[in-house]
């Protein structure tokens, strides 16, 4: 079949805007041909299982799903009663890009905590943990994402920090990692490392952005922590029945490292980015570009003079943060090149500089 | 990678079993590369859009999801006020094996129907659609499976006959159509014949059972019947971020006729292996074996003496449909050899016959 | 005030057209004045729950709530999962009468069982009560109506064949008493006979249609069956801020045996309305009338010939049940009077006589 | 029936602490006797609804329900779709204070916005208001609290500035009313000049905290904003069967003006507190008492010194608000007598003076 669309034009719009690894499609490929048990009795998430315990050790259960909300969704559930609230950053993912998920279809509540980089510290979930019996639904659970949607990371302390205190406040942790790969990357520590040994319950581990075609798993570190997972992923309308081809992607994602890879691939990228952005500033070949967040993985944030994002955009896509302050997201992926950020520093130089 | 299963092992269990047509994976490798828009804004779902119009006309709104439940509840939703409830037979997946999805994320109420071949009449319809007011959910759409789960087909003008009583009664149409290639395939008529022709309002679009790793497609061919699509897709986490892997299978499919191809071999081999079965019944070398439902598309139901079943299951898969009465359920798929099937019967001329 | 309506009107439509026994007014009166913890931290819920123990023995916990809706949704979702179902008869108040909360709000499916008195058996219980992993809502709780929605009546060995039954399925026994002090009277047997030592957990008590202005209890028998009445309370909507009114009105019917000899007083009325009819068939006085049910509590259903119903509607008011066949329901209420119930039977002879 | 409490102790708890007014016990004695059609077709139903349309004009319709939640999440449900999401102050009651029913019973995602007194402003909502397509759940009303729940008010021009943005906006108002009657008496204006006139589609007007026993009821001012208010009433649980007590607690409520007395009454017993403590720190016999918000209606919200709320409460109940701060909260209610006042000033002063 004929593509349908560009095949060399890349920009910083999102990750999602990417495509896929070819050894994703690979993978899927060979997890075709023959019959094999649907809804997950079949080999490849039986493998998947094994190599996630290999990552995060014994005990841990994986539960492939559709795609992140899918993901945010089942996992919190399975760590609430049905009058329970969850604790986020007002910027999370799950309080401001899920279409109110949570809530409508999920049934919790979310209290949402203001924060300037997307991430919580234990004193502010300290603050919103009390509980006022029957009258408020109940704080159970604080979810963070790690790395943040201003691409911000928790470092392993702050993990550690933050689930202490949960866990001293009678409160469960869920991670959002819509992202993981790119914060693990960052982080240079194996993922065990940052989630399961440091208290965190419940991960959303991301695929999709990572290279999958939509792949993403519920990942239970804390059993005790869950109930019912497998029911509320069918009632979420997550399962998958041709369940081998989603768990297949992760496979892949996870054989060679290739996840890592990826992450470790996209985080380069946005460092090139933002030291090529440096450099111009430095030498005056760029102007009037401020960083607004720290760039610790694939997203360089950005505030630019008036009507120079409109400009860039007639050859790079990419997405206003911030209207009123003029702030851009600039996100690189598995499939940038260092080809296509030197072209867009480029351009930035060009309609900036002197 | 290397496979993890047996690719040259097929059974009758379930067309979930089967994996991905070939053709399909050509699709995604064609949609890879470059960077497109998510959540729908590509090129692959606008040429599925325009696929879906060449077969149904102008003004049909196609919104591609992961699954059957998924397009299920959305369709449904987007039909139905919150305080609606949906008229189907009892036999109906969205009764039976959605999880209860459709209650519990839907928010709708099912009116089940019994009814012995999975069909609904315009008079069962009729004797379960008054409303009492506020007191009772409200009837407004009926719901009916084409092909059903018992394998049984809707004529054109059964249709055309439950969608004009419908209409009488201010009732809107729904199909699950699931497996609505092996439907259309039966019928020999095109898809606008059984579905918008004849007043369907919404369809299911099945393509994963028909070959696909996992797309289905909420199809509007009333845009008066519905509300919200596009938020209610979201809200019910069935809105792919990178939705072209997801658009170019069902393109794919929409092509050179790949769905009616698929879904007529599907046909076929049922057809073949009730032949065979009914050839060994008249010669003698069958016995005990009675059919229990007509054999319109891919599905063979049939009641086999006590321990016969338990023993042609060492070699091919299949499930029971009634434990109590010794009934089975034998679906063929898009890549059921001519081989499989008579194999299989004679399978079960050796564990029934003299 | 003066009053807007005619106080001394009565009729058969229901027992929601009566208003409220002066004993409970009164009770109402004592409670007020001063002020008294809210939310149920008051002395008048505390006698409530001292009232029930003496009634159901120690343990059983009681949650007023606002009506007979609310107390079965808030039961039935202590007893559940998210995923789970309950099976009831498809004449059911859940099932018919109540907009589709239970599904809508309560986010639980009903298997609804066809019966044509309204009541289950063990068997119906047994042949829907199978569990298909995730794929279908989890049947967990048998919901049966003491009076039933057709006036019948469980005896306590059918409900302790039945709780049986249900236990040995792994399912527990949910009571819909909105009529409980009926079947009580008619059972002439303690409460707690016929609920709570045959194996019912929790009871749906009703109050409203025995003579208070709106007040109903989720009364938990078995505390191992339930989780977070209170919470799910709250969320349902139902927790009374005021809760001494709501807890005052129960405390009336529950002292001096108040509730039973309603109840009783409706049964009789019900029983003499049938006597009065049939005697009239025997001496020819009446005819074409024909009873469809036993009259064991206060509902009597029969069928009228065409047009007799409007006639008599004339005078007094009653509903239709079943358009289609005729058939007619004649509640009796605590406040129903001999005279209405013989002007009633004079009025049937006069419409039908020879 | 022997009281069980003290019906002569008052304190500073809650509006819902004090019990009911004479008057509306005596119309519920009044709306007794005989039958009247349930669930709203009766007199006493009407009567409200004309006394409703003399308040606020023709075309208002008036719909009882049982309780504050009930009213807010009702009314706001039939201003919303499924996917949409309300604006509303952090320290609104939906937010903070029903359990999570607004999201977990309701659907709907409520976007809290921190305010220091409790009220929004035209350009607080426009802050939050704008949508960004199917991603977030979508903004389409603003809920303000008519009192508040820190006793502050809203202006009839701020009401009318907050509508008129909302309108530009593209979003409908409700006003959450469980104090509305102290509103419209600090007011001193009529209830339409406040709510009706200027903008605001649905009310929730609160007649329990204003001496009722348990009655509220959802106000639609404007027909077009809202849909399936009855059947919404009905899924929500909040359908009366013997709606006439409901109804005739409101009616006596309208009745000469007794909402406005009783809520002017209470109005007042804050300012003589307000103002007695103010004397006494003027004359020092009172020290270390901090006003936190104006006194506009019948709250008084005041910080104390390290222990003495502790030893005022053992002879008078009231709530800390923010126990870190050591703020606390006294209410009024209809029943608050001058001497229930003097003698709590007198304790303060006893317990804070020279």
């Amino acid at each position: 079949m004929d593509p349908l669309h560009d095949r060399g034009s890349r920009g910083f719009a999102s990750d999602n805007y990417a495509g896929t690894h070819p050894e994703v499609i690979d993978a899927i490929a060979s997890a075709n041909g023959g019959h094999v048990s649907s809804y997950g009795e079949d080999p490849w998430t039986a493998r998947l299982q094994q190599l996630f315990a290999g990552l995060l050790g014994d005990g841990v259960a994986v539960f492939p799903v559709f795609n992140g909300t899918g993901a945010n969704v089942v996992g919190l559930q399975s760590m609430l009663t049905r009058w329970g609230a969850v604790i986020a950053p007002s910027l999370a993912h799950i309080n401001t890009d899920e279409g109110g998920a949570p809530e409508k279809v999920g049934g919790m509540k979310i209290v949402p905590v203001p924060t300037p980089d997307a991430k919580l510290t234990p004193d502010l979930v300290s603050a919103v943990s009390g509980s006022r019996g029957v009258h408020q639904a109940v704080p159970q659970v604080v979810s963070i994402t790690q790395s943040t949607e201003l691409g911000t990371l928790y470092s392993v302390d702050e993990i550690a920090a933050l689930a202490d205190r949960a866990r001293s406040l009678g409160l469960a942790v869920h991670m959002d990692g819509a992202r993981i790969a790119n914060a693990a990357a960052a982080l240079g520590v194996p993922l065990r490392a940052f989630t399961r040994d440091v208290g965190v319950d419940v991960l959303s581990f991301g695929g999709t952005k990572n290279g999958a075609i939509g792949a993403e798993a519920v990942v239970v570190l804390n059993p005790d922590a869950v109930h019912g997972v497998d029911y509320l992923r069918k009632t979420a309308m997550q399962l998958a029945s041709k369940m081998r081809f989603v768990s297949a992607q992760l496979v892949a994602l996870l054989t060679d490292d290739l996840w890592l890879r990826s992450g470790a691939r996209a985080n380069a990228m946005a460092a090139r980015l933002r030291a090529g952005v440096e450099a111009g500033l430095a030498d005056g070949t760029i102007r009037g570009v401020a960083f607004t967040q720290p760039t610790q993985t694939n997203g360089v944030f950005a505030t630019l003079s008036a009507g120079v994002a409109d400009r860039l955009r007639e050859r790079f896509r990419f997405y206003d943060w911030n209207e009123a302050t003029g702030e851009v997201r600039w996100l690189t992926s598995f499939d940038t090149a260092e080809d296509d950020v030197d072209a867009f520093v480029a351009a930035i130089a060009a309609e900036t500089g002197a």
